[in-house]
């Protein structure tokens, strides 16, 4: 399930905000294509953005001036921490006279074999026939390959494992329906679509051996932010004796951070809850809505933390530094 | 918030089917739309379904052999036990030879008189100032005054107390959204929407002081089906020390029924979770679905159960039995 193409100076993006309706690609031509393609969310998911930055700054720096390029597509998307650090290695490569384009493709690289290392140590802690239980979004249309929260699954997937996976929706904005399960079942993965609310049902009737999720950032003390709801998912696994493991790259762990009290939650609007995809809104407009985006999952309902540098168990104030000594 | 209104031969409905979008009354005529009126779900909720089939028994009686007029109504929803129980009382209030209209006026007045105790019973637990959280609807809109999981909050409104309510939009149906949100803005009650995997974010930030759910069958030791999603908020109650209350008429214990495990719950179709409500389908047409409508929360995990008869607290196989010797 690719989300990006590089062919002989040609870009191509798979325009997701169509899924899991329309799967439409489309060439990116030039540098306000590129913006507005990460604007509209058409590429989405960090590495992903990155990855796609990388090869805009590649190929749109001829006739840019590439500190304005990189400051122009920085700001498509302000709050992604991936895709200046990506127009910033191009520009890098610019000021040492590398090629840029070589450089792009090393970005993609070098993402990919991190999803394989995430997806490989993540497998060795699942047997084939499990079932798992993943919430939001974290395989290959975010990133290169693989991915990391459904890295495991789809690298299980290519070495003959039957998993039998268990696909959150993942209100508001779905991307566990509109992603997951379309990224899983196109790979033909066994996948089965439930409401958030159905989680626990699953884990008491005994289908879950596992819950695998993506992270967005990870506190020095295993604290893990993530899509909304990945924490109650936590709670419930705890309650019912199953292992909750946290998949991403090692680079997600902020060590400047101490613990989830320091992580601030991003509000998003109301409208997302009661409107977006639905044909009629679903409540009154005067009605308030709370929609935090994210949540934190507090290290003591965490299994394990699979990084790209190994597998970090409690205590992970301890082990998650001990991974790169 | 009414759904009925009978007024001097005439029975009116308020079409649940459009809320919150419209609020619409509906004449009902004859026994056809009747029949009608249950079936599309323009009114639901137990109670509200036998109270709507008293009346309709009451008035469409005098052209139609009564005995064949239960049985026509009584298949507009055939698992809906308050129905038949209301169809039947008309015909035996018929065969004593008594006013059929006053009887189902008396079936619609000990409703109220019901709710009414649930309601004074559960605000008994509460104080002024509480932060609820709510799943599914419960409320006025499902039954005649109050309502059962709703009734204390409607009652306290009343009563000049100030509740900060939550309600978790209830996928995939949206009950929480469409009606529950809905009834409490229009009683002024603060409510504020949330999808479901919200409700353990609002629990961990402090917000909440206490879980109201209804109910739709309870064991004789407590276990308790409802809702789909209800079990998964009990445990997240327990995990965060929140008490978790249900609240039913008595008549909901089935002591018949020993523990959760003789509950068969209904599964229905995945056009719900994928289709229903969207303006386009979430995931691909060969994408499984899982779809309970119901699950059975352990009693364990219930703080007490509130009933028109007085409150049960643990071991309920007991109390529960305590409350009528």
């Amino acid at each position: 399930m690719e989300n990006l193409k590089y062919n002989d100076g040609r870009l191509y993006i798979l325009d997701q905000t169509l899924l899991p309706n329309r799967e439409k690609w489309i060439e990116i031509k030039n540098k306000e294509q590129a913006f507005d393609a990460i604007k509209k969310l058409m590429v989405r998911g960090a590495p992903a953005i990155g990855i796609f930055a990388g090869y805009a700054m590649a190929l749109f720096s001829e006739n840019n001036n590439i500190y304005k390029l990189k400051a122009y597509l920085d700001a498509s998307r302000p709050t992604a921490v991936n895709l200046s650090w990506a127009t910033g290695r191009i520009v890098k490569a610019c000021e040492s006279g590398k090629s840029l384009i070589d450089e792009a493709v090393a970005i993609h690289n070098e993402d990919i074999e991190m999803c394989r290392k995430i997806s490989e140590y993540g497998l060795t802690l699942l047997k084939d026939g499990d079932g798992i239980l993943t919430h939001c979004n974290a395989g290959e249309l975010a990133t290169s390959k693989y991915g990391t929260g459904l890295g495991p699954l789809l690298l299980g997937k290519e070495k003959g494992y039957d998993f039998h996976v268990f696909s959150d929706e993942t209100r508001p904005l779905l991307q566990g329906a509109r992603l997951t399960s379309y990224e899983l079942e196109k790979a033909g993965v066994d996948v089965t679509l439930i409401c958030d609310n159905m989680a626990g049902f699953v884990m008491k009737k005994g289908l879950i051996d596992a819950v695998l999720v993506g992270c967005d950032r990870v506190a020095a003390n295993g604290d893990t932010a993530n899509k909304i709801g990945t924490n109650s998912v936590a709670v419930l696994a705890k309650y019912y004796n199953i292992p909750f493991y946290v998949l991403g790259p090692y680079s997600t762990v902020d060590f400047s951070c101490k613990s989830g009290d320091d992580i601030v939650i991003e509000e998003r609007d109301p409208e997302e809850i009661k409107e977006k995809y639905f044909e009629h809104p679903t409540a009154l407009k005067e009605t308030k809505c709370l929609n935090p985006a994210f949540d934190v999952t507090d290290h003591s309902l965490i299994t394990a933390i699979i990084t790209d540098k190994g597998i970090a168990y409690p205590p992970f104030d301890k082990n998650l530094k001990e991974l790169i000594k």
